[in-house]
């Protein structure tokens, strides 16, 4: 069972920038705007090892999201959840597979592969509007 | 001195949404987005002071945001900061000032004057992209 409501599912369905708040080593918050995608149960965000996100999504595994509809602002998902694991993606092809989904042009730093990775996040309390 | 770069200042002078992250009770982040302006040297938000973010705000004092460029996305800025103070607006003038600022049909919750407020907040870190 999925706790996305039906009427807010097209949120994560559609390429939408998500705003995923992580938490840094003093307990204090840091968002910025990443590619998503839901595969109706779990919700996976790329990023690196070494970038203060996947440290902390690696130490602290909570964390929230925010994705507003650009065509009606005021309607939006906040989800909070739990990171249940960070896989490597050393191939790149995580990467790959969003960089597609967002269709835009976006190299990955130059030899950034193997510290490539997966953050995969179980949703655990959504709020609409 | 402020530390937004002014290369990306029109991130916060234009009517854009940022994706707030406050911490709730059990240390966890919590985001949505919201409507803010900039003077200058503070961000100042509208909300209720019985809102989770309101209560929040006011009780812990670490926030951080994120401001992404809706015509090139990788473009943004994320700002860490902290709560300076929380002041009432009863009178719900400032959050009309947000309202005209955004220019979008909005109302606020009939009856809810009398817990509006303000958080005020300190840019203390800023990262751009």
């Amino acid at each position: 069972m999925t706790l996305i409501p039906d009427s807010h599912a097209d949120l994560l369905t559609r390429p939408l920038f998500a705003h995923l708040a992580t938490l840094m080593p003093d307990g204090t918050p840091q968002v910025t705007p990443v590619w998503t995608i839901w595969d109706g149960e779990l919700l996976r965000f790329t990023t690196t090892s070494d970038r203060q996100k996947g440290r902390n999504a690696a130490a602290r595994p909570h964390v929230a999201l925010s994705i507003m509809d650009p065509g009606q602002p005021y309607r939006y998902l906040e989800i909070r959840g739990r990171v249940e694991r960070v896989d490597p993606d050393p191939s790149g092809e995580f990467f790959d597979v969003l960089a597609r989904r967002y269709g835009l042009p976006y190299q990955p730093p130059v030899g950034d592969a193997e510290r490539r990775v997966v953050i995969v996040v179980r949703p655990e309390h959504v709020t609409k509007q």
